[in-house]
């Protein structure tokens, strides 16, 4: 199959291109490595040692013998999207290329304008290109459960029957979400369903939780494999940082009651789900949307696995309070209505994974911890929290 | 009260101006006179001859006496925004600094891109101007009934109470709009929320029909200060389009079956909306949504109201089907369920009319019609369907 990752240098874009890759398909990448500007920037960086991009693509053909083609450019850029899609004709697109961070997005104006920009230009970018050269492709694009905020009423996956006045209709589920980061996710939602029922294209929304861990099957191969591990406070989630502060003996940052609950998944159960939802299409003109996550914790508990964890390595750890800076409802009562860990059901469904997933515990190891065998390597590198 | 108008050269934007200029308000328009760029791209024009908005703003002076300041800039230009707001300190802004044609963002890439990013990047830079500047300022959005598309169920007031699984929550009414315009304003609402509920912003979002006629109380006061009428296949509305093919003997063009349902009101209901609107604000925090008509017509019936109008004056009026190109529900069954005419209610409910609002019909014209003296001179000026 000719599969396109966009945003395919990423943490998860370059896992993903890897294992399609090794399943024997035809993959080519686009990226603008906007990332690793970001972090040049900033002065921050991966934990993992990671090459460029053309780097990991040479250490792929030699170790697999297979061909990854990349295309570096901006997916805003119209012209460009377009003659990347017209030439390879991709029969699926993996849309990783959005800026991915909420509290970047709400540094200032030009952030949040950049975020939404970049990722609602793109996206409609790629809506064109699809329906002017190939609109049988199928579009899986990565969304996120924050997607959805936190509703007093159970999520479901993209759409809720309503009964109103005594008419029905199953209707898109109302999102609101906490950030303009999130709230452009929502507006690309919005956009693709759109060209779904009005163009006939077809695609499915991946709405995953948090996504830890740095090893899939192909990044263990060899080192110059390995996907990004960031800890900063931009792209760095919580349980990344708490990872590394429990390395370098900082306290353990929480901010507000740490009851905010959030889903969360494997990276490999993420590849997994992307490979099942590739393997089994949404039907033309179908936009098909699935909740991805294996596992729910609050912030706290989080922080309490990681200090369990860091204290059986012989690390010293402790949690420290400070006034949550977003405004959200940390308790919202509705937790228990979340759909549950996402496993195989009995009709094969492809968002569900097959067996239990990967659990955030492994040999009573936050995965984390234990995958990232260069974490006590990344101490010396300077500030990470 | 110090009002900031957006898009204050506009269609609307201009005789909401007037109005609360002839009210003693301080009045301060912003607008990059893109509408006027657009014609003059096409070679098409408002049939109704308005001058520059110069020489409007120099005979408002003139009639009434009141200044109207204007700065000509873009609402994407953030900075620009954000000096503007700062330096007057508007106690309310009203925004219909937005793309507004849905033919028009559905025309190719570049067309969807640009409405989308106009729309979405002018309200972003307007939060953060009003959120740095005037966080107490209260926003009046323009939007549009178009925003819901066409569900199956009775269409409220922008959210809706949800019981699911024995929860229950009001949440946003589920939207399903039918172009890339549309969905520009469906995201706008959704950042404006996202303001109000995180920000302590305050907002009313405005979702009107199809607005109709050339005259308030001012622009009737003098030639000079007519408002636009546009009757081209990006900006001008059915009615509009269908009056002036009616006045130069071509037949009135419905799409499909006709049987296309929309709400509408006059030009004098808009500004009655917008005025009672401004006057009883929003709360801190609070994002509140009106949705506003007066009538409900099928496109069909439109064509024969104007047919008769047409056949009264003594033109021979004939109505032509076409192939519908848009993809819509066009007899989609909830039609009864939506809102009823706004008519003032006894609490005084600001987005209720006062009265009966102004019915399409005037003395058994279409309004635009009989209000456009402009009509037959307009004939000589060429193509208008």
């Amino acid at each position: 199959m000719r599969i396109l990752v966009l945003g395919g240098d990423g943490y998860l874009g370059w896992p993903t291109a890897l294992r399609f890759s090794a399943r024997g398909h035809e993959v080519v990448i686009v990226d603008n490595l906007a990332r690793r500007r970001w972090h040049l920037e900033r002065a921050t960086d991966s934990l993992t040692p990671i090459g460029s991009l053309a780097d990991r693509i040479d250490a792929w053909r030699n170790i697999s013998g297979q061909e990854i083609i990349a295309h570096i450019g901006d997916v805003k850029d119209g012209e460009f999207l377009e003659r990347v899609v017209g030439e390879f004709l991709p029969e699926t697109v993996i849309h990783y290329a959005e800026h991915s961070s909420a509290p970047y997005s709400m540094l200032s104006r030009a952030h949040a304008v950049e975020t939404q920009t970049n990722n609602v230009v793109g996206t409609l970018n790629l809506l064109f290109a699809l329906r002017e050269h190939v609109p049988a492709c199928h579009l899986v694009k990565l969304g996120t459960m924050g997607e959805y905020g936190t509703p007093n009423i159970d999520i479901e996956e993209g759409f809720i029957e309503i009964e109103h006045n005594g008419r029905r209709d199953v209707l898109p589920f109302p999102k609101m979400p906490g950030s303009l980061y999130h709230l452009s996710k929502v507006h690309d939602s919005h956009n693709i369903h759109f060209a779904c029922r009005t163009w006939g294209l077809r695609a499915t929304d991946l709405n995953q939780g948090v996504v830890y861990g740095v090893q899939s099957n192909e990044t263990a191969l060899d080192e110059r494999l390995s996907t990004r591990f960031d800890y900063d406070e931009l792209f760095g989630t919580a349980l990344n940082r708490f990872c590394v502060q429990a390395v370098i003996g900082h306290p353990l940052t929480v901010y507000g009651s740490g009851s905010q609950k959030r889903g969360f998944l494997n990276l490999r159960d993420t590849l997994q789900c992307v490979e099942l939802a590739v393997s089994t299409p949404a039907a033309l003109g179908e936009f098909r949307v699935f909740n991805q996550f294996t596992e729910q914790f609050s912030v706290l508990e989080l922080a309490e696995l990681v200090s369990r964890a860091g204290g059986a390595l012989g690390y010293k750890v402790t949690i420290e309070r400070y006034v949550n800076p977003r405004v959200e409802a940390e308790d919202h009562p509705h937790r228990g209505g979340l759909p549950g860990p996402v496993r195989a059901d009995e009709a094969g469904h492809p968002s569900r994974l097959n067996g239990e997933g990967h659990p955030v515990q492994r040999d009573g190891l936050p995965v984390s911890l234990a995958d990232t065998g260069h974490l006590d390597r990344g101490v010396g590198h300077g500030v990470v929290v």
